[in-house]
């Protein structure tokens, strides 16, 4: 009985990690991947062109897991706090990835010329979250007036320095957490005007 | 005769880069350049303990002759707009350095893990340019009265979204540029008020 493609793809992306996990991202092809699941090699090109593709279904996966309570912070406090409590909050998951799963670090070296829909997927996460305190701080009168969307894009990629693992990967903890509080400072200071 | 050291430092330098370039950076290894130059690796080794400490030695000299002119920003223009000159500068000639020599982004990816000097240099290099344009700025009124070092820190990590290659090599032009005036317009809004 064949079993349904979604299945498939799920058995695929499970495996795909343990390989990653156990051999490294680079010793692990998709003919190892198909091996080890008893499938062929076509089969499995079938669900993923590329070793990329499966890094970008891996990531997503990961990030929905991961990201779900991103909204979840107090939105009773102040904006310029619940900023600083989401980059750290995203810092330390990353931070965390990164040393439970030294995988991750050579694989997102590894496509780091790939133009993956994780990457984009993830902007728009951590943006949308960025603009929901942006607009709740504008209304507080805590920021300035904003183009609330253009905004918390400055705001996202002045995050970059804390939130990208080849930023955060060889960096001291101490360090991380010093640079995270002052660009935020420098962001929360931003937004107290009008960006425009 | 024996040549100086500092000859022959110069010599291996020159030898990797070129190979570097023509092999790329994984396909060179400390042995190649040896042989290529008629030196034992031994002797190569007495120079340069790793290929890490190549590429710290390659980069700290390409900064010594790309940055030499990098105070030279005019300095009558107001200072947010030096700022701004100031970090499309560096993001133009970085993206020109790893169009030129794709071997560099290579050579930074597999160096990702190592501390090298060359970042740390690199980091000094820039927040000193920063702090003088925030210094400047906040003599002319054009910004708020800082702790000027901090506030360069805070700019320096900021803009690594534009300058730091793994950020830029595989962006659009376009999409380079109005991020880094974005970040920029950020950063001078945050400089309007005192960064404490």
């Amino acid at each position: 009985m064949r079993r349904p493609a979604g299945e498939t793809r799920e058995d695929i992306l499970n495996k795909a990690e343990e390989l990653f996990r156990t051999r490294g991202y680079a010793n692990a092809a998709i003919a190892d991947i198909a091996h080890a699941l008893g499938m062929s090699p076509a089969n499995v090109f079938k669900h993923f062109h590329s070793k990329a593709s499966l890094v970008d279904a891996i990531a997503a996966r990961h990030m929905e897991v991961k990201f779900a309570g991103l909204a979840s912070v107090d939105t009773n406090r102040p904006a310029p706090e619940r900023l600083l409590e989401l980059a750290q909050r995203l810092m330390a998951s990353h931070r965390r990835d990164l040393e439970e799963n030294p995988y991750i670090f050579e694989m997102i070296l590894l496509t780091a010329k790939d133009d993956l829909q994780c990457g984009h997927r993830y902007r728009d996460i951590v943006r949308n979250a960025l603009e929901a305190i942006i607009v709740d701080g504008a209304k507080d009168g805590e920021f300035a007036p904003q183009r609330s969307r253009r905004a918390a894009d400055a705001a996202f990629h002045a995050l970059a320095c804390v939130l990208h693992p080849v930023m955060i990967a060889n960096e001291q903890p101490d360090i991380l957490a010093t640079r995270c509080e002052e660009v935020v400072r420098l962001i929360n200071a931003a937004l107290q005007t009008t960006l425009d």
